[in-house]
């Protein structure tokens, strides 16, 4: 069996800089393109340094048509700033990411509020405001206590495009449907894992990521959405490299890395329900009827043939330990 | 400020066997003693190896007094079984484990209504049931989804002394109240710790035991019935080491080490809330009376004094990293 995929986006992507950077890049070069995202250290705040960052990560990328959708770190930017971004080449929109939350977010934005007249301009101006959206609560609560921020955006908001990104709740689905400015991504994990798989038996800190996988209700939940072709759920790996000593050092860092088998595993899940036919939607459809996308040309075909996931990927003097390290997938890229 | 505790003791404690129990064994030696838990690799289900087991105990423990509350390992044993383990000295009682939710407990109990005679037997004899409460179900439902196990052990058996282990739950709390022939021990760490602590913000594989450490109300609800003074709820350490390399490297095993510590952090916290006259009872009184216990005369002073807590422990060609590790604690064992 195969499945051609026309120009797979992943819509939310990690690359991180540097010799990192340089390893990662290319393991995404079966999608025709990404969202990336700007959360580098300093995070990535002017046009000026997204430019810079999108040329290393075509350097990195080697030969090879790849559509970089860049993103600028949330800042309650000014009218001056919004359009300084919308007319610098590769801008795609806003991450916001509330302060402090996730990986180098320590910059984040604390209070919505003040940042009104930027997000008016942006819904005025047709910019997309991508959201990590977890509160500071109990691990376990972190999105369900923040939809009702979702909640006063898309209500205050009602023609800002705002994306919901890495979604990992059956209460964010119900959110999702409820307004529909509202739109979403979703990992490859979080169709898969629940809190059991990363700490139900031994500690499996390859499988940590924020947010944190929560209850088989919600992955359940989740996976029936992608499945069936939610039109505004979108694939989004969320793919973040972390060097491995620091994912199996006491105190790991949080990020799950996917890129490299995505497609693979989403082709043998999809094929698997039986739903094939639902694949290039999710994977390319949505994203680009949502947000008007018109990426790389670039096709690839899938077969159920297997693929062996190695147990390290390393070069450049970095090491990243992907999902299903050493693990066979039963599908596999037909080169 | 001071504490004088006679007769401490850890109603719950690992002391593995080999190079480990030589290490680990005299860390516990505060304590006037400890019920020693017999998942051992095979587990410990005869008197023989019980009283040998007890014995290594004895050599490692070198020079203090130090009494072992030995268990053996529930496997519906026989009516003669059960004599023979009641007149082996330093037997206590049997721990239950259903099959294989913890560290070295493949051989437990799947169906306890094949073991009900043995349970018969051990009310009518006084024998307690020391049980490890979790389902197989999602991680943080194993203890409570477990509960209605043990609604069902109390109303069968109502003289038999049911002892709910290592309870992290509200709803544990709730049914230790509703049925006189339960009672529990609590962890020092789910006094403490919630699920944020382990994976809300970096994974800390340190503190990650089984149960999990659940919600804050939960922590909240079992800090107070300690502080309270609950006559049912007595300290058990649970302290289980586990070589540095097994905690530390991609799948971590389930145990957080407390015992060299564990008695000043509890006097730091008794102290805080000012219920250090709730100390005795909850470290000994308590299990005294319920249990009908006799323990080695010990006499231990805690004082406000700093206690910095090593970054690891080590002889024997082993190291265990404990709870607080190259942290300092605010209360320390007056020498």
């Amino acid at each position: 069996m195969e499945i051609t995929l026309e120009a797979p986006l992943d819509m939310h992507l990690h690359l991180r800089d540097g010799d990192m950077l340089k390893l990662v890049a290319p393991l995404s070069a079966d999608f025709a393109g990404a969202v990336i995202m700007p959360n580098l250290v300093p995070p990535i705040t002017e046009p000026g340094g997204m430019v810079a960052y999108g040329e290393r990560i075509r350097e990195a990328m080697g030969e090879t048509d790849f559509t970089r959708y860049m993103t600028l770190f949330f800042t309650k930017q000014t009218e001056q700033q919004l359009e300084q971004a919308m007319g610098t080449p590769g801008f795609f929109g806003y991450k916001l990411y509330p302060a402090g939350i996730t990986t180098n977010s320590e910059g984040g934005v604390a209070n919505l509020k003040e940042a009104e007249s930027t997000l008016k301009m942006m819904e005025e101006r047709g910019i997309p405001l991508l959201v990590h959206g977890e509160s500071h609560g109990f691990v376990m609560d972190r999105e369900a206590e923040f939809l009702s921020v979702y909640r006063t955006l898309a209500e205050t908001f009602p023609r800002l495009r705002i994306c919901m990104e890495h979604i990992t709740t059956a209460a964010a689905l119900e959110l999702l449907d409820t307004y529909e400015n509202l739109c979403a991504t979703v990992t490859l994990q979080h169709l898969i894992i629940t809190l059991d798989d990363v700490a139900g038996g031994a500690l499996r800190p390859h499988l940590f990521c924020k947010p944190i996988a929560k209850r088989p209700g919600d992955r359940d939940a989740l996976l029936q959405a992608a499945l069936n072709g939610h039109p505004r759920l979108m694939f989004g790996s969320d793919s973040a490299p972390h060097p491995r000593c620091n994912k199996e050092a006491c105190g790991c860092a949080a990020g799950v890395f996917t890129a490299p088998l995505a497609l693979p595993k989403l082709a043998e899940i999809f094929a698997a329900h039986g739903a094939a036919d639902k694949l290039q939607d999710f994977v390319s459809g949505n994203a680009c009827r949502i947000h008007g996308l018109t990426p790389s040309a670039k096709t690839i075909t899938l077969h159920d043939k297997p693929m062996q996931v190695p147990a390290v990927y390393r070069s450049y003097g970095q090491q990243v330990v992907p999902m299903y390290a050493g693990e066979e997938i039963s599908w596999s890229i037909r080169n």
